[in-house]
């Protein structure tokens, strides 16, 4: 069957995808050509009807993705329900489920069932644990684990796999030619490290990859090359590991394209300010134009209880120099597993930063959000501010809890508001 | 009597400021040459002996200000002091008293007598306020109301005002013959827009502009020239108008230091992020190096509820470029005057994007806290990652709340942490 890439390259777009390009403010035939040569995905497993696909890449809007799921410590489905919607609701672009803990299979189907936008999964951590429930370690991971969870996975509607192929014998030696504030800090990096290490074997996802590419062509699934070797502290940013990983990830990115699969890359990570729109152009130049998909990046290591701050720095400069997805950080990274409440200032976070890089990038929808902000602000219509806030509910609430004596200004300045004073100007 | 400048250009600091050198890691003599050259300043009213004061500019570490004060809507001096403190236990470097509402001159005195940072004031709101009580109209002020509450201010230890000299007859012609989304913003320049035009007369803060000097020398009161035609919006970056009031600003920043008198200037505001590094690159120039003091910059107009996100994103950029001192934003900027909560979240933000930008400027000491912090992430000591937090309390509390079967990992990963998956890998 053809996917999504062999449809593009030949010709006409599938009328979902029409639909995708229109919600970009973009012809079909442009998308069409983005898409044919790798410059963009859709991810969008051919088992799905997704109620809200999305196209990411170049010239698009920077869209953002929300990480859910149970740890070893915390297994509540109801809760990453919660997550979930709350992540849709606030206007995440696609989620993953990044489960470790539970019944990893009847979790990714619940999700599955009701979430709207594409979902992502890192299928290491499913092939780990059924691996372990098997023979009793997940060091006994076998090929025929990791290819089994992902035919399951795919079968069940994933729409993209993040797979750590970058993480090789060679990458690896040349991480351990070098000191490192951090190591691995990529929870599939470190187990996939571990595994080669025990079984004295290449990393299976690197030695199988057509295997792989086999799987994700069948079910039209996007793969999205995770960075096991992404630096955990601005201290290994930009350093030879990681740069030998993502050389890597861009070979197999022509791989993944000759076999019409669609594929994005994974990034950091913790980058200081001054390193960030390098590592933007490295990965445009290394992997080919290939969409690149960012974890923040954190520009500090001392953030921890605000790192969703620190990530919003990082995420707008990336998106601004070309970034084209954006993976949330919210406040409890590096404490807890995150609770909806978390995920929801997560996404909110990641939203200004990809609106303020659409901003930066002079994307015409976004510069018509803050001109209709300005307007309802000059007009003092906290109505319409309301409406336009990434958190409406927030805007009201407070607005009642701080109501002024003067109707149409605020509590800060009452009528010493500025733009009254204006208006007052104006009438006298 | 000598000022600063006049001391720093004739020889030797005295100890107060060359301990302020010391905690920069800097000579007492590079200071010395930084303050004579206008490239530094340190606001230090001679009739204070403050326990921390700072310096800013070039070369040193990003300082941070915190924006205080009643409105004539909220008027509560416990309230105020409650977010003095707050916001010095958090780590301003400088706060502001922008009261507006009540008693000001009480006000000013009891946040003056327990703040052990340089304060600084709008002068302009407390001599309309003064003219407003005499004459029934905030719009009667004149040149002795203004000169009055000057040498008050100054005299009970006011260390840097913030003067509007920038809105002149001939800035705001230009603003008159460009459109604006926003038009002004700013409370003192639209204050004095208004005055200028009922009086017909010039700005009065251009016009005594010696008389003002002749105050602040006599006190040591340094300038921090106001950017009243700053914008609003993003529409509105980077205009004639912003750029004609900038280059007056530098032009009275020569007029102070011939009278040695310290002086910064202050800017915008709101700002798109490809905008921001040329904003900056424009103040040195325009202002021949003196210090830059940014408000924000917001890169969005539409982060309204989380606005000290949109802040930090601007303030990081602005600050890696050669801003100097950053002015907070807090959650509740355009909605409502900001309690002791907001002002917690607005100076932890503007310490996040402070930090980033010193890591991206090399700074020894920032390179340092992250080393740090990595090494306790490593060590998966939590303990030490709170007490290097910017919000120590926070991580604790939720630790406490969240605290995983394993003693030493945290509940994201639970056993998959990848750290600890690498020591096992090194025990194996």
């Amino acid at each position: 069957m053809e996917t999504l890439i062999d449809v593009a390259r030949r010709g006409t777009l599938p009328s979902a995808i029409r639909s995708v390009a229109r919600r970009e403010h973009m012809s079909a035939e442009e998308l069409r050509r983005l898409i044919a040569t790798g410059k963009a995905v859709v991810p969008y497993n051919r088992a799905n009807r997704l109620t809200r696909p999305c196209a990411i890449g170049k010239g698009l809007r920077v869209k953002i993705n929300a990480n859910l799921g149970t740890s070893p410590e915390q297994i509540d489905l109801k809760a990453e329900i919660c997550k979930l919607k709350t992540a849709v609701a606030f206007g995440a672009d696609a989620v993953m489920d990044l489960s470790t803990g539970g019944d990893l299979r009847h979790i990714r189907q619940a999700l599955r069932k009701i979430c709207p936008v594409p979902l992502g999964t890192v299928p290491v951590y499913e092939a780990a644990v059924a691996s372990a429930r098997r023979s009793g370690s997940w060091e006994g991971m076998t090929r025929e684990d990791i290819l089994d969870v992902l035919r399951d996975q795919a079968l069940s509607g994933v729409d993209f796999f993040t797979i750590h192929s970058g993480v090789t014998r060679r990458t690896l030696a040349v991480l351990a030619r070098q000191p490192r504030a951090l190591g691995i800090v990529s929870r599939g990096g470190a187990l996939l490290a571990n595994w080669m290490r025990r079984n004295k074997k290449e990393n299976p996802f690197f030695e199988y990859f057509d295997d792989i590419l086999d799987i994700a062509r069948q079910f039209d699934v996007t793969l999205s090359l995770g960075d096991g070797l992404r630096p955990g502290s601005v201290l290994d940013a930009t350093d030879r590991a990681q740069i030998a990983e993502l050389k890597v990830l861009g070979v197999l990115a022509r791989r993944a394209w000759r076999r019409g699969v669609q594929v994005m890359i994974e990034g950091p990570g913790h980058v200081p300010l001054h390193q960030v729109a390098r590592n933007i152009r490295l990965e445009k130049k290394y992997c080919h134009g290939a969409p690149f998909y960012v974890l923040g990046p954190l520009v500090t290591d001392s953030a921890i209880g605000y790192d969703h701050i620190a990530a919003a720095i990082g995420a707008t400069v990336a998106a601004a120099n070309g970034a084209d997805f954006l993976c949330f950080v919210t406040p409890a990274e590096h404490v807890r597993l995150p609770d909806a409440d978390d995920v929801k200032l997560g996404v909110i976070a990641s939203r200004i930063a990809a609106h303020s890089a659409d901003l930066a990038r002079g994307m015409p929808q976004a510069w018509k959000r803050d001109r209709a902000m300005s307007a309802a602000r000059k007009a003092r219509d906290w109505d319409i501010q309301a409406q336009l806030a990434f958190d409406p509910e927030k805007i009201r609430a407070e607005r009642k809890r701080s109501q002024p004596h003067i109707h149409d200004v605020c509590t800060m300045c009452g009528e010493f508001c500025s733009i009254k004073l204006q208006e007052k100007k104006k009438r006298a």
